[in-house]
Formats: structure tokens, C-alpha cells, sequence
């Protein structure tokens, strides 16, 4: 449920209904759980608004987030809005490359340099950039023109940055920005990561 | 990815193996957005792992959460494992009533009956509970009677507990706690709920 009221009406010439379709930025940052969870949870709602989806996974890890990419993906076959998946480090999958070498930061400026062209082209209405943060962070991907290009996007592409650490500036041209806090983890207890709750 | 390493051995004589699959209570409270929304996440993980999905929504509201429940729902539809909704408000599924009438608290507290039948007898293997912070903060549902269950639920059942104001009973009961806390909404800048987006 709605989680406020709005205290202002702003003075932009707006009615409430072209405000209700405005693109929304978000941003899910802080050292706690549900970051990504959250994305792919808000991708449901999406999804069942009909709306193509586009996933860009940024940082490589062991186990991806498996689950999430198999529960997408059923969905976008079982009728409905398209979900692309596309994942950095695995080569992403507009790529074919001969060799094995890999170079993540160019990766990472590819996979932006891919989103900058589905923006244009209006791809997508719902776009998770997963781990986001951190190629702008590690000065991979300027955040200047990840700034002016989502200001700039056509039509009603929402778009969902994950990852800690989140630019100032992105979080300044955000509309909705949320830090997830870990308050307790299994781990601080011994415990490691458990399927299908970690993957 | 997981988000911090194991600092400790606990010395509860569990093979690494054995804590893995050791059945997780979390709770995602604080008051900003995002706590049903990777609580659905989960489910999403939970899916693809092949388990039973519960989910019991709490607190009635004007849209409930209706892009969730499609998804999740053709998740359940498209094989794999099924995924029981019951909704407070209108009514539970398993109650056939003859009135209209409703009493908030006495169905809060029929809500948790049936949970903890369904706990009893291992109906799910991933349960929701949305918004249950709610019935425990407005008495509608004792929390040590909440605490007791969990803490002695068989076989492997993962819950997730929504909503602001966790009890602090209730987290310390947790495995795992993140609260969510709201850095930026849109509504902050006069702009409503948006489809796709709040519902």
C-alpha cells in the first residue's frame, strides 16, 4: 500500500494522471539484504502490467541470482510481457566473442553502452540494472552520463539501479531512493549462505 | 550475492551442510519501501527451488498487491511449486462466511490459527506472512505465541514477516532482520502512486 501522502502539488502543469505515468528512477543502496530482492520483486508488478522487462546483471558472481533469472524467465514464457536477461561476465549476450579473456571494465562500459542504445530505442518499460553501483563507483561507467541519459530517456522507461554504495549524484536525480539496513544476518551466527533463500 | 563472510563457527555440533538447510525466519520491517516487495523476491527463489509458497496477507487495502499475486500465481500455474494466496479483508479462503460483517481482530487471529495449523502440518515450505507486524503491534495476535511457534516449527519452513514496527521480541527471534528506510520518495514530490511501480 502506498506508503505516504503527498504534501505538495507541484507546480510542473501536470495532471495527476501524467504524473502517475512518469517515469520512475530508483535506486536500492546500504549494506543490507533485499537490494536486488526488492528489484525483482518490483519486476512481478511489471510484469503483470504487461510491460517488457530488461535485466542487466553487473557483477559476476558464483552463483548469480539463479532463482530470480528462472522465475523471470518462466514468466516471460508463460504469456505476457517479454523478460531479457543479459549477464556481464558470462559475455553478454549481444556479444559473441572468440576468446576467453576478459576485461570487466570494458565489459561493464559495453553492457552501459547496450542499455544507452535500449533507452533510445525504447527496448524495455522496466529496466533492473542489478550491482549497478558498483562500475560507477570503481569509475567504469561515468556517472555524469548515466545521469544525463536517464534524464533524458524517452517515453515511460522505468529503471531500478541496485548495489551499495550508490553515487551521491545518482541518488540526488532519483525519484525513490531506499537503503536496505542489515539489522541481523544468519552469518553474524555461523550460518552460510542457504539455498533458496541466499540463491 | 552473499554480503559478508562467516566470522564464527557456532558450536552447535551442524556440518556446514546441515546449517544451510536450516530453516530461516526473516523479518523486513523499517518504513521505507521495499519489504513486501523482496519478500516476493524470495518467493521468487523459493519457487525456483521447487517449494510451496504461502503467502497470508495481513492488512486490507485498496489494491492489495495485485501485480504479486498474478505473477506469483502464473509462477504457481506454470508447474514447479504451487502458490497459495489467502487475503484478511476479504475474507481468508478457507473461511466460507454468510455475513459481510467484519471483525479486524478476530480475523487477524483466524489469519494465524490457520498458519499455524499449516506450520503443524508442513503445507509450505516458504511461507509470507505480509504486514504481520500489524495484528502483533495492535494486540490482535500475542507475540510470544508467534515466538513459540516459529521457534518450534518442524522440517524446513523459511518465513518471511513484513511491515513496520517489528516487535523487538520478534527480531530478536529472527535469523535474519533488514529494515528498509526511506531515503527519497516520489511522493515527497507531490507525485501519487504510480501503476507498475506502487501496485
Amino acid at each position: 500500500m502506498p506508503q505516504g501522502k503527498v504534501t505538495a502539488v507541484p507546480d510542473d502543469g501536470l495532471t495527476t494522471r501524467q504524473r502517475r505515468r512518469q517515469a520512475v528512477l530508483a535506486v536500492h543502496t546500504g549494506p543490507g539484504k533485499g537490494k536486488s530482492t526488492a528489484a525483482f520483486g518490483m519486476a512481478l508488478r511489471a510484469w503483470s502490467a504487461g510491460w517488457p522487462i530488461g535485466v542487466f546483471q553487473f557483477v559476476k558472481s558464483q552463483k548469480w541470482k539463479v532463482g530470480e533469472e528462472a522465475a523471470l524467465k518462466a514468466l516471460g514464457n508463460a504469456g505476457g510481457a517479454p523478460v531479457t536477461w543479459h549477464k556481464m561476465g558470462e559475455g553478454w549476450s549481444w556479444i559473441q566473442r572468440a576468446g576467453t579473456e576478459r576485461d570487466h571494465a570494458a565489459e561493464a562500459a559495453e553492457g552501459w553502452a547496450q542499455i544507452k542504445r535500449d533507452l533510445a530505442a525504447e527496448a524495455y518499460r522496466f529496466y533492473v540494472l542489478d550491482e549497478f553501483t558498483y562500475p560507477i563507483k570503481w569509475g567504469w561507467v561515468d556517472v555524469e552520463d548515466v545521469i544525463e541519459t536517464l534524464g533524458g530517456r524517452p517515453g515511460t522507461q522505468h529503471v531500478v539501479i541496485t548495489g551499495r554504495d550508490a553515487h551521491p549524484d545518482l541518488v540526488a536525480a532519483a525519484d525513490l531512493v531506499t537503503e536496505m539496513t542489515k539489522i541481523k544476518h544468519p552469518m553474524d551466527a555461523g550460518r552460510k549462505g542457504q539455498q533458496g533463500i541466499e540463491w
